[in-house]
């Protein structure tokens, strides 16, 4: 069989220069993009807010509740008497009705269950604001102190606890979806909360993927070496030379067709490193637009580019031939405004300065990106000049697991899927075995980020619909044995 | 089979006035008493202060941390090599050295096992004061918000998990132990935390006394009726309209021996509901001293003294005589101090207006105390009023559950010993029906609170050494299974 991989990178925020910033991201970068490319789909749902408790672990009555958006469908729902369930996707880092329009799979299983479907918002993204808005809440290290996963776990709770309760639905089984970061929340849910979610599908989500639990290359190891690995590899050093006059830099700006002045080539980096990293992530099988207007294989066809580019091409004309495949493929843009994307304060950054120190190095023969030796001293000393906070790197395991977690998961753990599409570099956190029965591992070699939550399409290969009707099985032994164990304890 | 339940009562801070605080405790009051009583036992322990985060759900890194004090005994671990398990006791609302050397039961077995014993004090008791002492973490409402269940948690899972990485034990097995509001907190860490601890000893906790999940009399209702519970019936009105005048209130505070001025007949209500509620805790099978000297099955003693007072005696002299038997067991005193307890905030005080909401009611026909029908709102108000706090009286189950607890805890429960002693008020808010093969019910007709946490005595009946021996059976069964898990990983 032809190993199909081509390379796995992920990058956001790492340039060559030691003292930048090193913080990992999923998608948080695109929370505030217009989804202009988005098509419209056809999930109807109604938009309510729900009154949230800031801090649900302390008792600070001087702090502010706060608007908690979710959008609600009800509509195939076979109601409390039939113990309709309730699907509920674990919001994350970014509005909640793009992650709505992007996990089809949530709404198109749900009438076959008879169940009502829920999204509601992760705290500090989109609508879902504490201190009437962005700016107010992304202030200061004091106003962003609750953006953390438990809280948003606990919203959870609260929010489908009283759902239940005013829907005389207590009976009804929960089951909880979430993609990336939402499906660590998804699956942390179902750990913490078992009273409350019966199960969860944790898509692409690297609970693993903190302390030492997997190797900290894991996350940049490039699978197979190719010429357009080496090119990108070069290119770093290419740019942070020319990048040291000013004349480099206005060579750089006009060579990647930059809007306006290039004011460092750290800039470029990021704007470089954030396609890789999103176009690994998006390496889907078919042309989609969940980030950008993408071709199928997107990571091929910038492969293609680089190195295909007419001889003599130097390097920095191929690099800008690969990512406009990204950031252009619709072939409309002129030039490129790195500033569509803010930098400063996002909600990610802050998670990252605060608990989720996912520590990842970069090894200079796999990949290839410049060799990178997380260090954490360094890490700490950013988030603290950033955000003037003091990060927790051991939080996260004390609180959710993540050590042993194979006996762990095994003998306390239940009903969870861990699904993962190896193109995905978030895969190698996460779980890639089967735990025991009813904690499994679905595994497709050609999967990328979450791809299973997507909706189906006409061009989704047989390994995709395969993997989308063993979900839909273990939900429904899931939602089958907890009727039967529902009827057991009524009946005695 | 002769019923030897006499009666069971316990009440704190009810008065017959609509308007009084209503706030059920455990030991709380006790924390500043001097257990000057306390036989001083041959358990051995270094004191030691960890440092620990206020908050461990949100990053506000204004707040200060605290030294959290901590027991530990390790002459009988036999070392991380050969996984030496780690005996944890989850301090309550209390000095931890009070309820160190009143749970015998875990020293007493630590050897056998080859274990280590920590005794972690829960914060904003004992020495474990954050902002530097009881008076500032006392101040106001600010001050007290991080006084929760979900925090002190937290507190033991950063500290065992620190503690374990110190000593390279990260595979010795973690069991808990826990009496009353601590045996809650065991039986929810083990919830809770599955990864941190294998199994735990929850004794006499009544997890369930939340909401409407167990019948809101069950705490004040007694079991068999009796002359002594119509005379102490009887006596509050009376006492409340002796009371009504100054020259009564002299009076009473003849009859009752107060030492100086009784202000108002509240004072002496809750001086005798103290008595009554830890006389239904401690009725111990025989003389103890955990609270004050006393004799064995002391509330016998109480209902002899009220029912065998001498003909003529009033119901006011048989009270008297009554709670002597608690107050003045040695004979020593020549008058009482109500302000011995002084009243005012209490750590208890502020979790039960917070989330330790646990509604109740008393039965005027099954209880030997006033009428009293749970008032939400009522509740509330004085909560606000006393702390300038409002309630989450749903916020506990909504964290660790409690509805459909039988199906919960029999699909996702493992490891918990629920120990119940009928005697005890509080039984009727824990768990004391078997819920599967591992979560199990240990029930004692004539146990009371957390009995079995006790050392041996050679006065114990055969019940409790079995209670005591079967605990341990299954303790050993954690850990053998444990063990066999961890093996069965290592050698693949």
């Amino acid at each position: 069989m032809t190993k199909s991989l081509f390379f796995i990178l992920i990058i956001v925020l790492l340039s060559s220069s030691s003292e930048s910033r090193y913080l990992p991201q999923f998608l948080s970068k695109l929370k505030t993009q217009n989804n202009i490319n988005q098509p419209i789909q056809n999930y109807t749902y109604d938009i309510k807010y729900f009154q949230q408790t800031l801090d649900h672990f302390s008792f600070n009555d001087d702090l502010p509740s706060f608007q908690q958006r979710y959008l609600i469908n009800t509509d195939h729902w076979v109601g409390p008497s039939r113990m309709g369930p309730i699907f509920m996707y674990c919001g994350n880092e970014g509005d909640i009705e793009w992650f709505a329009v992007n996990s089809g799979f949530v709404w198109e299983i749900a009438p076959r269950f008879g169940a009502m479907v829920i999204f509601p918002e992760h705290r500090y993204y989109g609508e879902s604001m504490p201190y009437g808005g962005r700016d107010e809440a992304y202030k200061n290290a004091s106003t962003l102190a609750h953006l953390t996963a438990e809280q948003a776990l606990a919203d959870f709770a609260v929010l489908i606890t009283d759902l239940k309760r005013n829907l005389s639905a207590q009976a009804s089984p929960v089951i909880l979806f979430g993609g990336s970061y939402g499906g660590m929340l998804a699956a942390w849910m179902r750990l913490k909360y078992p009273h409350i979610a019966i199960g969860a599908l944790a898509a692409s989500a690297p609970i693993l993927q903190f302390e030492d639990i997997v190797p900290l290359e894991t996350f940049y190891d490039i699978r197979e070496s190719t010429s357009c690995f080496d090119t990108i590899k070069k290119s770093w050093d290419i740019i942070t030379s020319v990048g040291q006059s000013a004349s480099g830099l206005d060579h750089l700006a006009k060579n990647f067709h930059i809007c306006g002045k290039l004011k460092s080539s750290d800039d470029l980096y990021n704007w470089l490193e954030s396609a890789y990293s999103f176009l690994a992530m998006v390496d889907y099988p078919y042309p989609s637009d969940f980030l950008m207007p993408l071709p199928a294989y997107p990571i091929k066809e910038v492969c293609r580019e680089i190195d295909n580019a007419p001889d003599g091409s130097s390097i920095l004309d191929r690099i800008f031939k690969g990512v406009s495949v990204y950031y252009n493929y619709t072939g409309t843009a002129d030039c490129f405004d790195l500033n569509d994307d803010p930098h400063g304060m996002s909600g990610w950054d802050w998670q990252a300065c605060t608990e989720m120190v996912m520590p990842m190095s970069s090894n200079k023969n796999s990949s290839m990106f410049p060799k990178w030796d997380y260090n954490y001293t360094s890490y700490a000393e950013e988030c603290w000049d950033e955000f003037r906070v003091i990060p927790r790197p051991t939080w996260i395991t004390t609180e959710f697991g993540g050590h042993n977690y194979k006996s762990v998961l095994k003998t306390f753990g239940s009903n969870i899927i861990f699904s993962n599409g190896l193109l995905d570099p978030w895969s190698g956190g996460s779980v890639l075995e089967n735990i025991s029965d009813s904690v499994v591992a679905l595994v497709t070699e050609k999967g990328a980020h979450h791809l299973d939550l997507r909706a189906a399409t006409t061009m989704d290969p047989d390994w995709l619909v395969e993997q989308r009707a063993s979900e839909v099985k273990l939900i429904e032994g899931w939602i089958v044995d907890y009727k039967q164990r529902m009827k057991s304890f009524f009946s005695i």
